[in-house]
């Protein structure tokens, strides 16, 4: 679900402001990486991203515009759920997906989450992100309606929110070591409770 | 379950140094709750407490140390979660906690949530101070096992997390705007995990 882990290159359409666009946004994801959001500075981002250092502050004007604009970078794409054939195996996919972009502590989601309570341009753009990212996840739960897994009107973006608040919770506030159990014991507390009752809207 | 919220001043046993050490934490509390934890130095403190500069520089060194001790008392409490006859009862009182401690944007216990990205030392204390309240909240669990509300072998920690993840994730990760419905739905989704099935410790 948190496709901003990747920090390779993306080829994408569009004539030169677009390329650079690309390398800028490439060069701050590849330093996020490098260094905490607290040490990344627009002419570190521009030397890297090799473009002139007036050029981003123009366009970006500050580190958290840059940021800003790494989420919806990763918004930009066409990531959806895995379709499993069943709500329990459509959860661990996008669970395991969210484990493996927190467990290491310099991840660049990590990274993000961090950025965000520092800026709030960040921030909002953090809250965009999910809020697409929650979108495109509630179809596995609109599937299960579907195959009779789990009664019709169940909220399906509390199941998914249910499904993986755990994660966040127990990775990034409470800093627990990673436990991989937390993948299949999220989801299926997740489809219990999506089971045990018609979660209203 | 979030005591840090009380800005009020505590009596507390022992001599001068006791009493300091009380007076300094006193205005770094009622201090964090006025500016943001990047506007809070030492010297404020300090000045609030009325006590030396140095004492307090000697004593905690920097800003990080002092919210560490901000979590440290906190943590020195008899609170435990209500015991009201339910499962789904005592989950909501202690939601309603977290909730309340949470929904205004300027609460004391999203500023450490804050700090606690910046300073290691914070995010140290954080994590020991939600250890010791997820231990305590425990006994909820145990209670039901007793009351044969859920069965022997429930993972008490995992049905606490369950419930009161949500509430964090919606409300301090996504910044969603604070929806009360939150405090039940996210109890009787932990009951509902819990009554499904034996979670194994």
């Amino acid at each position: 679900m948190t496709e901003p882990e990747s920090a390779t290159p993306r080829r994408r359409p569009g004539g030169r402001t677009a390329r650079k666009r690309e390398m800028v946004i490439d060069a701050a994801m590849s330093l996020l990486v490098e260094v905490t959001y607290e040490d990344l500075t627009v002419d570190a981002v521009a030397d890297r991203a090799g473009v002139h250092r007036a050029t981003v502050y123009r366009r970006w004007g500050d580190v958290g515009g840059l940021i800003a604009d790494v989420f919806e970078t990763a918004s930009d794409d066409e990531w959806a759920p895995a379709d499993t054939g069943s709500l329990f195996g459509d959860l661990v996919s996008i669970n395991r997906e969210v484990f493996d972009a927190l467990e290491v502590e310099s991840s660049l989601t990590r990274t993000l989450i961090s950025a965000s309570f520092h800026w709030d341009q960040a921030a909002n753009a953090l809250r965009s992100f999910w809020r697409d990212r929650y979108r495109r996840c509630e179809v596995v739960v609109d599937r299960a309606v579907v195959r009779g897994e789990v009664p019709t009107g169940t909220n399906a973006n509390r199941v998914v929110v249910t499904a993986t608040a755990p994660i966040y919770h127990r990775l990034v506030l409470l800093r627990e070591p990673p436990d991989p159990a937390v993948v299949e014991d999220a989801a299926r507390d997740a489809v219990a409770a999506a089971r045990a009752q018609v979660l209203s809207g």
